[in-house]
């Protein structure tokens, strides 16, 4: 893959879809498909050439994970296509990577008779993925302080980049130490992510898409829900440095002996609000102990959890910058979702980030 | 405070209601009363003595916070009988600690003409009541392992305690770390505690007390709630050694787009499982990460989420045996909720724990 001149299209998206990567100087004459199956969404990323044939785009495309068919059927469109543009005779090879690569691996092969599907690894995915936007894609990474005028200030891309760990928040949340190309170990993890997020909110707010329930949350106020260090000293925990406003405990004002609530008995917004501050509070101070135990002091978030959404990314870079004392930063990248399917995606090429510049 | 032969006593107290401490060689002249007042529960420590006059017994009794005029009921008579039993004249005094004694402080002092409240730091009050049932009391502090035909084994009371983490459960979590007689720092806290548990419990299965929401995690599953990690992948993700049946997303099976779940679409039970998996897992493993960055390798486990509940300390036994790969010990006491107000009690004869022994 020739990423030179490679930049972060200038072209609007549709609601809730991502900007494709344009690669000006790349040129490729087979098919580049990968797919990344997560427990909640299946990610598509796919290289177009221009009209002219000079150079091309990445897409970008998720689907939700129970939605196979949807899936399934967007992928035959596209080896459709791959097959009428090659010539004849040439194998066409699917990368496929997350659990649902071994989980729907034999429905992927029965569905696309003469598509050599071959499996990677997630976490090798994921970084891969990760180390192409960071050191060759300007204006995708960047750090987020809602103070600002202009909240999001990108970072220079560099390929001075190890040592860092990736917080990647799926269903689930996977902590990665990454110490150079190809050198990682998956340090942590928490059970408490999007999937977590996604099913309590839907439960109790009766939310039915992520991004409705993103929406309930920027009007909600997590005050008539948790529980603060104000409503138990009347004030603050000076001697501790505990705020007033600083969550005891969150959901800690629903519970009363013998009073029976319901969900109805609060605001959706607010009980919105309060999971997600829940969530991404508990990520973050895992996120901070973890780079703490290994010293590292750059945090990149990934993962669909995050959608761009400004109340999860302060959240985030608050808990980080909290708990490290300003000592560690919160990372986040426009491309987020798209982590492992685009590292799956290099990997057609039998691409790898190297200090070295890469051609194909 | 004669703390010599002290014990916990033999006789079975009520269900949900806690062992009263034996104390044969203390004589107390004036009243030892102390409260501790938190976001959900109100506890009371108080002395009374023999008939015969020779030694006595602590006592441990619990109100709901909400319920505050019970509590004060309770107070008035402890109050009334102590007076009768004391000279005319003796200043009555009340220890309180815990948010509490802030917040209710004038209400206190309103409803208990005379009697001299005196606050005391939450913190130092919970390290002093922990530091007496460590010292003092036999057949006290355990560790908990399911495996076994007697899963509690208690431990040998000792001096020698120090340095060790303290990691408090109420209605949100304080994790302590103490180096000595009074040397502490409270390193971390999260909003995920008792509170949370209860708050999400009550919304979710209808259940209208702790002991009752407990009671139906027994014989929950929390598989139907939850996304195993072989829910992804079909199997282990044998790579990283992540076995099928670990839990990859707290909830993770709820959410469907489109599908309008409500909380009877899923078994109370199954719910309440997976939400005391989640709390208790997120407590341990953050409990672990705090004992790594400070080099603790004892850790206590305080607060009244614990309630002597076998799921709830097996799965925080087994969070801090997995993480810190058997290096660190999960400890558990039987007075786990009583620890503020016990240290409070300790306080009402200026008694601190020292490494010499200790008389009034």
């Amino acid at each position: 893959m020739n990423v030179s001149g490679a930049s972060v299209s200038d072209t609007v998206p549709a609601p809730h879809e991502t900007r494709d990567i344009v690669l000006p100087n790349h040129d490729s004459h087979v098919a580049q498909i990968a797919v990344d199956i997560g427990g909640s969404l299946a990610k598509i990323v796919y290289f177009t050439s221009s009209p002219d044939r000079k150079g091309g785009r990445l897409h970008f495309k998720k689907f939700e994970t129970e939605q196979m068919d949807e899936f399934m059927d967007f992928i035959k469109i596209l080896v459709k296509d791959a097959k009428a543009r090659l010539p004849t005779g040439t194998e066409l090879v699917l990368k496929a990577t997350g659990g649902g690569a071994y989980m729907y691996y034999d429905r992927m092969q029965a569905s696309l008779p003469g598509v050599n599907i071959q499996k990677e690894d997630e976490m090798e995915c994921l970084i891969t993925g990760l180390n192409f936007f960071i050191t060759e894609i300007p204006y995708e990474v960047f750090i987020y302080n809602e103070q600002e005028s202009d909240p999001m200030r990108f970072e220079e891309k560099t390929k001075a980049i190890y040592p860092y760990l990736l917080v990647n928040i799926g269903s689930g949340v996977s902590l990665l130490k990454v110490t150079g190309p190809n050198e990682f170990t998956r340090v942590s993890g928490t059970s408490l992510g999007g999937g977590t997020l996604w099913g309590l909110m839907s439960l109790l707010t009766g939310a039915q898409s992520f991004d409705e329930m993103l929406e309930m949350s920027k009007t909600g106020d997590n005050k008539n829900i948790d529980l603060l260090v104000g409503d138990i000293y009347g004030s603050d925990y000076s001697k501790l440095g505990l705020k007033a406003s600083r969550i005891a405990s969150s959901f800690g004002k629903v519970f009363k002996k013998g009073v029976r609530h319901t969900k109805d008995s609060f605001s959706p917004n607010d009980i919105a609000k309060s999971l997600l501050f829940m969530v991404s509070n508990n990520i973050g101070q895992i996120a901070y102990l973890n780079a703490e135990q290994h010293h590292l002091e750059r945090i990149y978030f990934g993962g669909f959890f995050i959608r761009g959404h400004s109340i999860t990314m302060n959240t985030l870079s608050y808990a980080i910058d909290f708990w490290s004392k300003g000592k560690m930063k919160a990372l986040f990248l426009r491309h987020e979702g798209h982590l492992g399917a685009t590292g799956a995606v290099c990997f057609t090429l039998f691409y790898f980030i190297s200090s070295k510049d890469i051609v194909k």
